[in-house]
């Protein structure tokens, strides 16, 4: 089984990542259980605007798509601007939805018995409404959502520091919300693995 | 196997409803399929402000509540005003979020095992803007969102006619959506009748 | 110069509430600077559910909509729940909008000339959510929304006391944005009240 | 008076914009004013990541900021995808929002006395969502947003033509709409050119 985290901060992997941080809270559970998991920070490719599984010359969506492909649980994280998902979120959200076409064998779209989640960090305000735009596309594409998946941090009103900084691994509701997202996230994609969904009044013509 | 439909209309049961009536193309699959389907129009409850299970006197809510639970798949309807959900829908998902620290025999949320869907009509836009809010809602407080369950019907910019003056029952796009929706409502409650999630990583303490 | 402030908490005014605490200190440049202010706890009427300016017996909006039609100055409040504004806002825009019909001497919205903003407090998350609605909602129906009226306060993430347990008074950022936005409410409403917003191309036939 | 259009298409200006023919009607009444009005179409430059007025080397941000500073009108257009605003939009409102620490002579926010209006156009649905989404961010990091400024055009739910191919200029409502937006933004330029905000209450420390 395996888990794709994609990292949609509008920093490269250079630079340290809030979201990655918390991340490592439900990767722990991931590890336990056997599941394979991997980061990819978006940033780091070059990711053509448009709304298809390939851009052509220069588009290196591609590469993360195949890794999607071959993903049984896909994770979007997000840091927060004026309390919603990032632009690189944005982009990779429209490039997931460029692919939601493509069939799998039984005529699903590719991504139906695939489920995500998502992991949110800001300093402050937001964290809901990009857990909420994140997951409605995953649906609407053709994942499932199971209970329980939204985890985030955010500290107080105003500036002030970020998840590393302000000690977010202290906050229990976090980071126990990390690892009962990681427990879902797993019991489905068993569920799947066993019990794919019927390809009964859900398939594309 | 039971499907409950709160349609959170303005409007109490007096008044014909377009939300209903696109929900009819739903509920057509689930009596081919044998699922027991039943209605309910918010208007026609004395529903209380608040955020738990019961606010006591003069409160129907908990009339309401018995029939969410005692349900496998729920349904909300709802129109749209300013492009969001319904004043109604607002508050029904608030009384569902009360409910929310109510846990199965098993410790978890007594929403685990449910499935959840939207349907939604207006003249004019706004349907995914209430389906991202009411799918979020239902992932956040327990109940599981399967793919493509949000169905919905529009019209063109600005004020015209809505779903059934608008003949919406000839739009292939919405009517197929219902469809769609209800069949996988069904796999999946199925798929929980018979294999429930795993009561790991997600029972409350 | 009149200020109206609508808190819509979900509890009436037999009960304290956080939004209130907050918009005093908006309600401190008021008093400084001459303007008068009334706070309206709006689950202290009897709203009915509707689209129009007055839903017939036993609807207590008309009230409301008499306090809002003499304003200068609207402030909406709300406390937030599953990260959104309240059922009672969601409510008391719907009525709002049911007014946007009626014009002034001039023909336009009765709501221009008028300014509005917000005041959001919850324990965790959702305040820019619901300033996002609830200012879109004013600017779509007539009102101004001046720079920097969106004040609010939230704590971090997780369960936790709200604005007054928290000391919310002590946080310099919601402090702070609350006289902003008083300020510019008031600068604005002096504007207007010198020179109105010009009845060209903006008029309702 | 200048009005600047940020076209946040996905497509660069080799390709023709939906967007832009409804925006099209904005501008004659710019014209008419003697308003002068520039269209810039984001994706033909190459904008970097993240928060701050200028991310280094080769990005062209810089480039389109110094024509927001020069602006007394900002309009943002964007294409709906999945009911939300475009990436591009989303970038572009993350490094205006970088550039919000920036004061004019006052001290205040640089965005003060600059009103921001949307033009928005999808095949389907989102258009209110997009608007409350960009609105809230101008109002946030300093513009002011006159009545009735969301201008969109979307089509009726499902997959068909957008503006330009479903004549969406004869769309009363949308084109009135249009014009409506453009005589209210010259409005609230005329009035900060002769009345700027005073500097009392919102300055940065």
């Amino acid at each position: 089984m395996k888990a794709l985290f994609l990292n949609c901060s509008l920093k490269n992997s250079n630079e340290p990542s809030n979201t990655d941080a918390l991340y490592k809270e439900a990767e722990s559970i991931f590890h336990e259980e056997g599941v394979e998991s991997e980061t990819i920070r978006a940033a780091d490719y070059n990711i053509s605007y448009g709304i298809s599984e390939d851009e052509g010359e220069g588009d290196e969506w591609p590469i993360i798509f195949e890794k999607v492909k071959a993903a049984d649980i896909v994770i979007i994280g997000t840091p927060l601007w004026l309390g919603e998902k990032s632009s690189v979120a944005t982009l990779v959200i429209e490039r997931l939805y460029g692919g939601s076409g493509i069939t799998n064998e039984k005529g699903q779209s590719v991504y139906y018995n695939k489920v995500g989640g998502v992991v949110i960090t800001g300093n402050e305000d937001g964290a809901k409404n990009a857990a909420r735009s994140i997951l409605y596309a995953f649906s609407h594409i053709g994942f499932t959502v199971p209970p329980n998946v939204d985890t985030y941090w955010v500290g107080e009103a105003g500036p002030g520091a970020s998840y590393i900084e302000a000690n977010g691994h202290k906050n229990d509701f976090s980071v126990g919300h990390a690892k009962t997202m990681a427990h879902n996230l797993i019991h489905f994609a068993n569920m799947f693995q066993k019990h794919a969904i019927p390809a009964e009044g859900n398939t594309m013509e």
